[in-house]
Order: structure tokens, then sequence, then C-alpha cells
């Protein structure tokens, strides 16, 4: 399925680190990219907040994501400047991981809440993840996510879906994209729990498939983040969803689909409500 | 020397890992500082690039980094997945360090050049230090760097430092700061070399320091960096000097000077050429 040819864009300069070096035309379309989704974002009412590409690695473990994706998992280390003269220098351990998802800087900032109507938070950052298999635009180490998500009770959330998904659609039609919704196989839950097989009864997570590649991906959490911050809605365990777009895949299925001449993706770009 | 009181700025939410969340106010104030700098970096007529957070650790050795600042150096470790089921989950190399300054992402890409002109470069992106004693946007272990650097011989690098300088300080004044230039202290160059001794001669690094933080730094490099990436300019061997600004630093300096109130700061960035 993967598209191997080179993309041919101007100023798409591949890293070995798993990350790009832009200039010229390449870094006009991941501008365009962020002003689309900016204009999109702003169509919700959303709590604005940013995701800083550092927290606790404790938080990673109690979302269970060093034991389900731990060949994703980037960890920060320092040297140790006090065993450096006699030990020669040595890793220091940091106690931090580097952000896989922006979503996760969302959830702990709500704990102990009662909702009384749900909330939407608009969230965004880098993103870390120790992919193999990495190509330009298409799978970083590093990359940008943009991300609608909500949280409330489990009929408010259930709603946000439908309209998140709606939204969506509109947004990658306006882009010119064809895309697809394919129900994505990731594991959200721990392999020892029973959740893992809820998850394939039910699904949680579907992707938005485009050229090839996941542009975003719908992500039913049920009370999976809200249980373990305990947030309630209406006097129940709330819920949660998010829709995340990639900046970088998003930038990659435009260029696939329209070229890599920057007048025919800028054309694309705009024709979507610009950020107000 | 350092001002303790807390800024009082509304949506800035301190983290333990030594970086902020920004909602409301905070957020804001740190998109109008980007929108001044970015309108700052447009009347240079330099070539734009990203600097990605990932750089081979190998670059730091090269540049003396790991010795000058073993202290500051953030790495990039994984989990290794093979020895997970036999050996409990380790720690994996990856070879990756997290980028300390943009310009670094600067250098490399002019290996081997002979420049008939200097060059100038305008990037920036998210910058890792393992500082201690951090405080919100005065001292953070991830800041945002915006950069114009210069790559030439060493007559046309020494009169964009005075440009640089000069421009520096009309900006500052714009935005209502009041600043004074320090020699800086870091060292730039091996212990081990006699160029340590001859920084004392001669300063390398100069700091705006206002409100208690350097908000810009002028470096002058000489040709530290152009000797390791064998960079020539008319003939003989090229210089670079960088002048660097810390988006959080110049934001916590507004915020400072002109009270956390934001009809105040907005209205002294204002008074700038908006980004255009």
């Amino acid at each position: 399925m993967t598209d191997e040819r080179p993309l041919g864009l101007d100023g798409l300069e591949w890293r070995p680190e798993g990350v790009c070096v832009y200039t010229g035309d390449a870094l006009a379309l991941i501008g365009a990219v962020e002003e689309v989704l900016a204009g999109f974002a702003r169509d919700w009412p959303a709590e604005h907040q940013s995701a800083p590409p550092l927290l606790p690695a404790g938080l990673l473990e109690r979302y269970g994501y060093l034991t389900e994706f731990p060949h994703l998992v980037t960890l920060q280390a320092s040297l140790d400047p006090a065993a450096r003269e006699e030990d020669g220098r040595v890793l220091a351990p940091t106690g931090n991981a580097l952000t896989p998802a922006a979503c996760y800087h969302v959830y702990p900032r709500a704990a102990d809440a009662d909702l009384r109507a749900p909330r939407l938070f608009r969230v965004g950052g880098l993103c870390f993840r120790h992919e193999s298999g990495c190509r330009p635009l298409a799978r970083q180490r590093v990359f940008t996510m943009r991300e609608i998500v909500c949280l409330g009770a489990p009929a408010d959330v259930s709603a946000f879906l439908e309209r998140a998904r709606a939204a969506a659609d509109r947004l990658l039609g306006g882009l010119g994209l064809r895309h697809e919704w394919q129900v994505a196989t990731d594991p959200f839950f721990s392999a020892a729990s029973p959740a893992r097989l809820a998850q394939r009864i039910v699904p949680s997570k579907w992707e938005a498939r485009a050229e090839g590649v996941a542009v975003c991906s719908l992500n039913h959490h049920r009370s999976f983040f809200a249980e373990r911050h305990r947030v309630r809605a209406g006097g129940g365990p709330a819920a949660s969803a998010c829709l995340a777009f990639g900046v970088e895949r998003v930038a990659y299925a435009l260029v696939r689909r329209h070229g890599p001449d920057r007048a025919r993706w800028e054309r694309a770009a705009a024709r979507l409500p610009a950020a107000g």
C-alpha cells in the first residue's frame, strides 16, 4: 500500500534521526496545513491549550503506554555531571518522557472534576514516537498533532464523535483528498485486561486514510482516561474522545494527491475557510 | 537579581518537568511574541529553514557541547522491545540528542561550501536544555529559539554583528524594554583549548538583559563551526555569528515590564511592524 516514490517536493530534506528540515515549498506547505487546521479548530467552541513536549514518564505508565507501545516510547535522559570526574559521563534518569500524544496534556488538568456540561479542548504540539520504517512527512519520529478533545457524559461524547467525523469528512473533502475510514487495530487497553477483547467487539479507533496514510484518527476512549483522573459527568463516570490530525500526514497526502507543484496544493488549501 | 515574585499572568501553568502549559492570555502572549519576532526576521534577506527537535548526538560531540555543557545535555532514549521478555524493559540508545540550539541545524547544511557572498539564515524551533533552577518563561527545560545566522568571510560576519546589535536594540526598545548588553561567560570552546583563553580577551558572546533575564544573545563563533564543516569564504576560512532570541524570555520580560494585564503588553507588541 505504501507509495515508495519520492515526493518531489522542493525544500524537503530528510534526516536519519527520523525528522525533516524544511525550507522553501516544504516550509510553506507545513504552514498552509497549520492554517487550514487552525481554521478548522476555530469552528469548535473549544478551550485552547498548548501541549509541551515533556511529560512525566509515570503518566505513560498510568495510561499503559509503556506496556502497549514499548517500541514507540521516547524517554528523556541527561548526563550526570556529578559522576563525571570519577566514573566518566553517565546517563542520568530524568523521570520525563517526550510527549507521544497531545491530548495526554488535557486529561490530568481535568482531574477530580464533576462536569455539568461536556468540555471541548483544542490542543496541539510536537509528538515523539520511536517509529521504524520512517519516511519524510508520512512517518516521522517527531511530528505535529492537532486535536479536538471532548470530555463529558458518555452520550455527549458519542454525539461529539459523530459531529467530529462529519467535520473531518468536510475538511478532507474540501482539500480534494479521497479518504476512507478504517477501524484501527492499535490496542488502547492493557493486554492483560478484558478491555482489549471489548475493543474488538466495539471499535474504539477509526483512521481516515488517504494516499496510503492515516491523516487523522477518531479515538473513543470511553472511561479510560476519565477514570484514571477521577473525572465524573452528571453524577456518573465521564467519557472522552478525540479527533487528531497529523500535520505532516495531511501535508503528505496533499502532495501525493495534487502533485509537488506549489500552486496546485496551495489552491486546494485555499478552498477552505482561512484561520481567522 | 532574579525576581521571584509570581508573574500573575493568566493561563500560565507550570509543570515540574520544567515546561509550561499555556492557555488564555499566556497562549496569546506567546503568539504575540512569535509574531513580533517573525516580523523582525522578515526584515533580513535570509534563507528560511526549520530546526527539528532531534539531531545526532555525534554533532554535539563535534561541537564540544558534551564536554562544555554536560549538565545541559538532553538525550533521547528508547525502550528495547527485543530485550523485553527475558530481561525486562531496558533503555536502548538511539544516537540522538534533543536540539539545544536552533542554529546547530544550519552549519552542517553548508558543509564544504566556498562562499562568494555571506549567507544569512533564519532558523527557529524548540530547544531542550536540562536546566536547574527552572521558572515559568524565564528558565524552561524546553523553550523556543528564533535566530538570524550569518555565515561568510570574517569581515562580513563582523559587519553582521554590528547590524544585528543595532536591529535588536530597535526591537527591544520598540517593545518598551530597557536592556543592557553584557559579555556572557559561557564557554564556547573546549576547556583543553587555548581558544577558551582567547575568548576572555576577545568577547564572543553578548547577552541583552532585560528584567533580569537574557532576552537575546549575539554570538560570534569566528571559525568554530565553519572549520568543523570545512566552510570557506572567498578562498579563506569562513566565520559565523548569530543573533538568537528566546521567545519565552521576551514574553517574560514583556510581562515584568508592562504587567500581566493583556491590554498593556498587547499594546507594546503592536507598536512594532506586524509580521507580513
